[in-house]
């Protein structure tokens, strides 16, 4: 499918996708980049990728296939660094958590926009860096692709995560923000801020849902920073609409109107079964 | 240990406990109340209980251990019920998710109070009734016990909790109030509202930490409402501070002081990491 394939940022994400590549595609040449000294040694010991390199232009020359797994910020910084090294022909994907703001500087940086295919695989992990890879990270889960369905580009990446494992939806950019904002970075913002009221001296008494409701409060506080600023206008809308309910139901609560509690709690109780 | 026990509420906690323990005392009778014909159907059929009554008499006048594992303002008002009936050293024992108002109506309503013990095991399931019921429900649990530790009656059924498997923790009736609405009641709300919140067309974009957050938004509605109701006071103040560390981020991100974000998220990030 791809000849070699050059990963940006070996992460969790980054990778489990050089690892689920590699055993799909064994005759794909996988080259990951390595930012410092210490990842370049570390990402050697892992044996995540067939080679290592501290070299930008060796990933961005070479490969017909360059994932940019990093966070956020950073996704826009390398479509800049690595634009002019590129080949004509050479796909770039990204597999960030935001998509408006990387698809626009996709269309800004890159000499061929139609190349730029944006990913977000649905999955992922409390746990990050390359020791905690996993080649199945991505089977079964779903990767939205913010481009156009109709490129060349949109059809090959498609075919490449059916290969992994993975199912596809699409979505534009700036709807996607708005979605993931609510099904994602505000449960993120909700789950860190509850970690952040309750004291470590009651956690004791803590039954398995305040682990479930807090285990994502143990993510990288640097990777969900980004997505925060990167998608904050979408979150500031959905934490005032959030705000405004529990405003309500604290209102309801002081007046101790057992019926209207009632109804909102069998409101968002029928809302969630089709989840179950 | 005990001769015969009734089980008043045979729902999912109060049925789990029954087959518990028929399980590690086979030679326990139990003896199941059942408030309803369909109920009293329901129960024979299920096999839950050695005999099923819908004489309160029957389980309040000749059970040495009687088990109120119903909602919480029904537990107060059985408190009452049965209160005539009771055996002189009859052990009556709740599961309720709240203390303070039940120890309180348990030691205006009894003749003995003494005999009285507040019990709360943090388990539980977003799943409810008699057919969900499970014998190793408690096993490996929590039981928080929030009578006092030198009575006789607590003694015994301490030791009863550990004979079911479960470990068991103490607290008197108001601190524990004050450490679930923190841990347990105020994460339910959140998760009923962030069910309340998002569209159910968004539910086919939500990777597993929206299924997560949202899992005890299925609980039971009826049963909530009364711990909420139950546990007001403590829950405004939690909620107050819950919102007002809403607020502040929000403000952080209309201000996008991506510097105060990255340590509010640092802060809790610390914190939930002895969970793991």
């Amino acid at each position: 499918m791809f000849r070699r394939v050059g990963i940006i940022g070996a992460g969790l994400m980054g990778a489990s996708f050089a690892l689920a590549l590699k055993e799909k595609h064994p005759d794909t040449e996988i080259v990951a980049f390595a930012r410092s000294d210490s990842s370049f040694k570390r990402l050697k010991k892992l044996s995540i990728a067939d080679k290592v390199t501290k070299r930008l232009e060796d990933v961005s020359k070479n490969c017909d296939l360059i994932v940019l797994s990093l966070p956020v910020t950073l996704i826009e910084e390398y479509l800049e660094k690595i634009s002019s090294f590129l080949k004509k022909d050479a796909i770039i994907i990204d597999l960030g958590s935001t998509k408006h703001a990387i698809t626009l500087a996709a269309q800004k940086q890159l000499k061929y926009p139609q190349n730029f295919v944006g990913c977000h695989p649905l999955c992922g992990s409390e746990k990050h860096g390359a020791e905690s890879a996993d080649k199945n990270l991505y089977k079964q889960a779903l990767c939205v692709i913010t481009s156009p369905e109709s490129y060349r580009s949109t059809k090959k990446i498609k075919r490449l995560w059916i290969s992994l494992g993975a199912k596809v939806k699409f979505l534009d950019p700036f709807t996607h923000d708005k979605m993931l904002s609510a099904v994602s970075h505000l449960p993120h913002i909700l789950s860190f801020t509850l970690a952040q009221l309750v004291p470590t001296s009651y956690h004791e008494f803590a039954g398995p849902s305040f682990g479930e409701m807090t285990r994502i409060a143990s993510s990288n506080p640097q990777l969900w920073c980004d997505i925060f600023s990167v998608n904050r206008n979408n979150l500031i809308k959905d934490l005032t609409r959030y705000i405004r309910l529990l405003e309500e139901f604290k209102g309801q609560l002081e007046k101790n109107h057992i019926n209207q509690i009632y109804f909102s709690l069998q409101q968002a109780n029928k809302k969630i079964k089709p989840l179950k």
